[in-house]
This record gives C-alpha cells, structure tokens and sequence, in this order.
C-alpha cells in the first residue's frame, strides 16, 4: 500500500477527487469517520456507523447505512485491504452557492485507506507527554459530532512539532477540560474513570463511547461531568485514546506528571483485544 | 454563463474538482471570499484581499497575494466573464492524515464564477423579513475570519425556506446579536450606526468594513459593541449587508417591525454606487 496514493472511492466508484461545488469544501457540511482495520474487517464498526448516523442525523443529512457497510465492505475486500487505517467522509454532496442546503439530497461518500500511523517510543506502553494548547475550543451547536469543521483541532495540532508531546490537551474557554487534539481525555481516580461530559464542545469518539459501554464489566466506574486542571492535578492516572491507537497513558502535561498505572493498563489491553479482534 | 457548470480554475488550471486529500474538504482548513464581479472586475477587491490575508496569517497558511491578485484577473479575462459572482477558495493543500499541518506548504486556489443571486421582492428597496435563527453561534478562536468552518451558518439557514424570510438573524450563546447567516447586522439610532463587535463569533463582512470606513465620510457616527435583543427592539432602523447584495433595509424580525428608512437609504445608496462602479 502506497500511502502517497492511498485506494481511495467516491460515491462507489475509484476516484481521488471531488468536485469543487462539494458541500464538504464550502463549509465543512458533512462528517467523517476514522476507522482501525484489522485483519481487512473494520474495527468498533457499529460504534462508528452509531455516531456517523447521529451526525447526518443532526445536519439532516439523507444516508443509507446498510448500503454505506456494503460499500465500505466492498472497498476493503475488492482491494484487499487487510490492516491500516479506513477514513470515511460523508458530505452533503453538491450544491449551489450559498448556505442554504434545500436540494442537496444525494450526499457524497468517500473512502480512503491510509497505513497506520507510526509512533516513537511506545507511547501505548510507556506513556506520552501532553502539550496543553493555547488554541480553546469553543462551545458549539454540533458538540460529540465529528463534524468536517475542525479548523480548532488542526490550529491547537500546529502549536508544537517533534516527538516529545505525541498529543494536545485541550481546553474550553471556560478552562473546561475536553479532550485531545486527536482523542478523547480520562481521569482515573481508584476505580473510577472520569472523562468529560462534552456536551458543549469536543468528539465522543468511539474509544471513549467503548470504554464507556464496558467498564463496569471490567470493573471500574465512569463519571462524565465538567473537569478542570485541578481535578487533572489530582488524578491518579491519566489516559487519551481513539479507536486508531487505542489507549494512551499520559505521563506528563506540563510541569504535572503521572504513572503508566495499573487501571489505565487494564483498559488499554481490554481496548487492545477489541481492536486487534 | 451556465450556472450549473460554472467556469473553475484549480490552482490556475480550468479544473472542476480536487483531491479528496485536500484539507479544506478534510477540516475546513482554509477560507473563503465571495466577490461581486461588475463590469469584468472584481468589486471592493482591496477589502476582500485584505480579509483573505488576515485569515491565511492566522491559520498560517503560505500565500502569495500578488500571484493570486494576477490569477483572479487572467481568470475573469480570460474566460470574458463581465457580471457575477467569483467564489474564491484558498486551502492549505493536501496533506497527510491527522490534523497537523506540518509540510502542507502548498495552498490550493480554487476559483468558480457564479450568477448573480436573484432574490424576488425587491429587498434592496422594500426591505426584507429576519427569521430569527435557534442555532447559535459559538464562541470561537477565529472570530471575524471568513473560514470554511461554517456549519453553523448552513444550520441556521436550513431552519427556514420560502421566501417570507430572505435573510435569518443569528445570535451568540450568550443572547447578543452576532449577524445574519451571510450578512453583517446595523442597528441605526440617529445618525449612528451600530454594529455587533464580533470579538467572538461571526464574519467580519466585507460590505460592513466598507460601511464602518466610509461612514464618517457619509455623515454618520460608527459604534461596535455587545447588542441585544432589546437594542434591536429599540432601533429606528435596522439592515444587513454584504458585498454581493449589498444593503437590504431589515422591515421585521418576529414581532419587531420597522420602516425602511432615510439612514438605510443613504447607506444602501453608497455602497451601491462602490458596487455598481
């Protein structure tokens, strides 16, 4: 698999384009999801095919699921795509000029299949720095969705370079804790996993919404509220994932440092299994 | 000039499509400006420019304005295009997966010709109805820039169809008046004009720079700050504006009314003698 020329579809068909009238380019009017393929299957599909409804949902986005899983299993299988990583972005599709999205009912589908993605040093094992961004991320109307206006994310993601952060923590403008430039955020505190409730700003992404879903089975609690520095201060350990890495320990963030502890363990193998099911 | 396949240009090259890599479709990683062409020139091109450069400061973005200056005016040449619309689009490029930008240092322009809207009733003259929007307009880092993040503006303006209302009225989270969803918002007491400061949220409008520079000039006094509802309700006159349209007098707003009056006049008669020229 090339990477500078990933296999790419649009609308079912191979293509490496869209039209510049896509609604997608205007105005970020769609959404997209980042999916692990794992032995050619994608993984947590019906946790992302979950949120991508609740996205076109909200836009008031006509979409088709069982005929977006045939696509997408057709993508993989035709082109025998075994690992790596499955970006689907589904637009509003095409339309005239102006904000107005009456007539635009025939959204847009792309498929694209990029390598994993590489990192140094192991962070899923010994941990990663945090870089705490400047960029804030403000309240808004599409709060969970993983929305095509990411233009906050990509700023708060230019402020540093190099391998010492591997992520971003970033805040609302009320100091609201939220998530990662690129996953979501969890505070551990003896059995108990907090992570930001997101109702006002940030993705619920699929890792997080998994770990949600499964913690009591592995034996610890899930809060969801509004946190602050202070309460990352005081946590015992600290965790980012996203369902391309998995589960990140966070061993620094700022002058403030953690453990690569045992519960942030156990959930990253739990998560670990899942993905590499 | 068929409408539904306008002229396009990418990066300098009739085109009508780019690579689904780009990051303007990625994350809405780029601006935007949306330029009255009049007598095969590009109106107000100064302040549009202007704009254009302030957004690519900020997001960092590479950009060559001489270059582009040219580009605009081989392509309305070229191609003999008199009266309309240009829409151009200036992204950071193509990029990897992940939101960092590190290495897209090669923007991609996008430019398409457009007729010029027609809206029925004579608005510029008699007025036009607000719908008051429920999507509010967050808070966010890059207030004032015309950037492709603009979910909110296709949100509001999906909220109404018709044409009972031609324009909607868009406030903050917090209750101010922010603007319309592609008009800037003035509030006319006296002989000043008042309009929202848009620290926080909201396009810093091309038409409403050409008002605040000249108004002195016109006889009236210019004030920006926090407004509400009450100060709306408490107007003598009120109107929107932007560069393609120009100045429509606002006559309602739920069960606010106004008349269409002498400051919206002379206002409107200003900047359309720039736009006309």
């Amino acid at each position: 698999m090339d990477n500078r020329h990933p296999a790419s579809w649009v609308n079912g068909e191979p293509a490496s384009e869209v039209l510049i009238s896509d609604r997608g380019l205007a105005y970020g009017d769609g959404v997209f999801e980042t999916i692990r393929v794992q032995a050619g299957a994608p993984t947590l599909f019906d946790l992302h095919c979950k949120r991508l409804c609740s996205g076109m949902a909200v836009l008031g986005i006509p979409f088709d699921l069982e005929a977006f899983k045939n696509e997408v299993s057709d993508f993989l299988q035709t082109q025998n795509l075994k690992e790596g990583v499955l970006k689907a972005i589904v637009t509003r599709g095409t339309g005239g000029r102006g904000y107005n999205p009456q007539g635009c009912d025939r959204p847009c589908r792309i498929l694209s299949f990029h390598s994993l993605p590489v990192y140094p040093g192991n962070p899923a094992i010994r941990g990663v720095r945090l870089h705490q961004c400047n960029t804030r991320l403000g309240d808004n109307a599409f709060a969970g969705l993983k929305h095509l206006n990411r233009l906050e994310n990509v700023m708060a993601r230019s402020e540093w370079q190099g391998t010492d952060c591997l992520e971003g923590l970033l805040l609302g403008m009320d100091d609201r804790l939220v998530e990662g430039t690129m996953s979501n955020l969890f505070l551990v505190s003896g059995k108990t996993l907090r992570t930001p409730c997101l109702r006002k700003s940030g993705v619920k992404g699929v890792c997080r919404d998994l770990i949600m879903g499964q913690a009591r089975q592995w034996g610890f609690h899930v809060e969801t509220g509004d946190y602050h520095l202070k309460d990352l201060a005081g946590a015992d350990e600290v965790f980012v994932c996203n369902s391309v890495n998995g589960v990140w320990p966070v061993i620094a963030c700022g002058c403030l440092h953690w453990s690569v502890g045992s519960v942030t363990r156990t959930v990253r193998g739990r998560v670990q299994e899942v993905l590499n099911a």
